[in-house]
């Protein structure tokens, strides 16, 4: 039987509360290894962007990521976030590994095409080193991936942090037994949206057909579970929707095959 | 016989010209492996520090690092830089490992003491993880530090590049012949500052003794050659002092026992 591999994926809100952050690293770090991390942004980035005079541009709630943003942003995601959260792990006797997709060559991306919309340097992941992440994991590292990417031509990217994510869940599957969870800033599924303990324990795809067709899943969260289901077809084991307040907590939403 | 390590610093003018950057790059891509990199700061940090209204603070030429000054420079250096040196070195097939001191440990640090003078969130080394760098050169990795370090209690600290190099070299020299390459804007210890030809090819404790006897060193290379013979001292078999645009050219000068 395959190991289980834990993929954890933050993002938004959590990384700009240094409170709430600290309390999710002491429960990622109490987590069973093997594990990964990945984390997106936050806000700060747009701070300082302004700060320095470049405007960011968003379309579709998507970055435009031109060549001074892509510098500004590769320093906050690879510099600034993914080494305070290392730090902050190393202090919490997790030997956690920043990576870039750049480093030993991890997550390999092609520039998305300027058409129909030019996103500047942003990029679509072609392939995850699988056997390099299994190494790293091998040596009792936590891999700590930031959503900057490379070509291999010398160009670094922009990359969709949950693109990411499911990425590497999806290659580390077929070495490992994958639970991808994506925490944000709700229980889970929620079936009314004012009302936190309506979570939807378990999804299935049956269930999720009928969720669908009785209205009772908010539009927000269709994108997300259409990528789970993609993420489950794919050979993970199960995607898991939780609160990044509490992933100790049993009340999340498990999404699985049946 | 322990396999050859060379250790390369870079710092200064070659990270602010592109140009020189890339061809340092391919130069350094085409030596022999294993080999690791380290890199320092560079301009560009002060500039985007005024950029953002924080005041860089120099003390005899060192930085003072505050709370505001870390942040910066840490995004500068671990992620702007860093990440752009090993997305080039991955386009010319090195398959480049960026690192801070924090990521696996690698470089452990205590906080300088703020007496006589407070340089701020300043690290000094305490310690080099060899196993860990051993572990990645025998993947075929090639570690890339900046000069961002950590204290194991969460907080990342700033410190001096070429000490970084020099520490990381001995430690090493345990499991390997080390050689360590600073390189800089000139072709090596010069007899005469204004004549580039006058290159010592050779500094051993005997000659280096001449040398400041007659006068012959400029003030400037006396800590530089202190340093080398302290690291030659604990067991790293040679330093060079060579220009960074001609790493492959034989006039350099090297230090060693004998």
């Amino acid at each position: 039987m395959k190991p289980t591999l834990h993929v954890f994926k933050i993002g938004g809100g959590i990384l700009d509360d240094p409170k709430e952050l600290d309390l999710f690293l002491k429960d990622f770090s109490n987590f069973a290894s093997p594990k990964i991390l990945i984390h997106g942004g936050g806000k700060g980035a747009n701070k300082q962007l302004e700060a320095l005079g470049i405007k960011p541009l968003m379309v579709e709630g998507r970055r435009i990521t031109d060549k001074n943003t892509l510098e500004i942003v590769t320093q906050i995601y690879a510099g600034g976030l993914n080494k305070l959260l290392v730090a902050k792990l190393q202090s919490l006797e997790t030997d956690a590994l920043g990576l870039s997709g750049a480093d030993a060559n991890v997550i390999l991306c092609e520039k998305r095409s300027p058409e129909p919309i030019d996103y500047g340097f942003v990029g679509d992941v072609q392939s995850i080193n699988k056997q390099r992440i299994h190494q790293f994991l091998q040596m009792q590292l936590t891999p700590v991936f930031c959503a900057i990417t490379h070509d291999k031509k010398g160009q670094l990217l922009n990359t969709n942090a949950d693109t990411v994510a499911s990425r590497i869940a999806l290659a580390m599957a077929d070495l490992y037994q994958v639970e991808l969870h994506f925490c944000f800033d709700q229980n889970g599924v929620l079936l009314d949206i004012n009302d936190p303990s309506s979570v939807v324990e378990k999804i299935t795809p049956d269930i999720y057909q009928s969720l669908k067709e009785s209205g009772q899943v908010f539009k927000g969260m269709i994108p997300k579970l259409d990528n789970a289901f993609e993420v489950i077809s794919g050979g993970v084991e199960m995607v898991i929707l939780e609160h990044s307040k509490n992933i100790n907590s049993p009340i999340k939403t498990r999404i699985c095959l049946k």
